[in-house]
């Protein structure tokens, strides 16, 4: 099962890992199969370095071999997701898991990275205004193994034939 | 590999099925572990007729034996994913990706619908204010096998090192 990561071995990530891995991403699922998606994968250890303090100095995003920014297009996506709403968190979110689960099975660690700010982001790695920055994970073998954390109850977030009671 | 999947057989899902899909989707990651999701399972079909008209027509969703809604509750998501959103839309599409690949393993089908209107989903349900509604997917076995869908090339979507070009 998957779990979030912050140590990292030094070693590699094969090349026909990380190819499978985007393989499993691209195949997934997106409003109007809009795919507006990009995925930045960081190597250059110079420009890894530049990630940590756009990522609230989270230093362990460098230690590991690659580093996977996921990038949204607006105008891509499907504009009336709920009616409410653009589809590209969403889109985004969907391939993301896609990644991360791939990763899992490769017997790779990642860590979704939601607290970022993206200014500085697209600043480190010169992203053009038009993408948005929706994530970042780290890639590569775990050199940790910590505890499952918890979660609620399935008592506490389903519910059947009826609305949630709180 | 997945699909999204518009035909269903009337057979029920298995309860054992149903559970193991519920349990993937509870350990499914979201930002700072805020778990902002509900899950209403339905199963009664007056309500999933409801449901009908609220997707725009898309008579399948009261097909399927099991209709799933994700709604989010906003306040109890991270809210500065990014330094600009809050996470319950990741989030939940996070949680819906683990529930929609837990029941492809199981052998089940899904579609993902975002074409829905939130305000109507939250009428046919009586779901109250405090929700968002997020997605649905209908739950069952496949009544139909279409070939998988187009997507972008891995060089449309993934750069080295740099920002995409495009």
């Amino acid at each position: 099962m998957r779990k979030s990561i912050r140590k990292y071995k030094p070693e590699a990530v094969p090349d026909a890992k990380l190819d499978r891995i985007l393989e499993a991403t691209r195949g997934a699922p997106s409003g109007k199969n809009g795919q507006p998606w990009r995925f930045i994968v960081v190597r250059n250890k110079t420009l890894k370095e530049k990630l940590v303090p756009a990522c609230r100095n989270q230093s362990y995003v460098a230690e590991a071999p690659v580093v996977i920014v996921g990038c949204a297009v607006e105008e891509e996506s499907y504009q009336k997701q709920g009616g409410y709403m653009k589809s590209w968190p969403l889109d985004l979110a969907i391939a993301f898991t896609h990644l991360i689960l791939a990763a899992t099975a490769e017997g790779l660690a990642t860590c979704w990275i939601g607290a970022f700010d993206e200014s500085e982001v697209k600043k480190a790695l010169d992203i053009p205004d038009k993408f948005r920055v929706v994530g970042l994970t780290p890639l590569g073998y775990p050199a940790e193994n910590p505890p499952h954390k918890n979660r609620k109850q399935i008592s506490e977030i389903v519910s059947y034939d009826k609305a949630p009671a709180k």
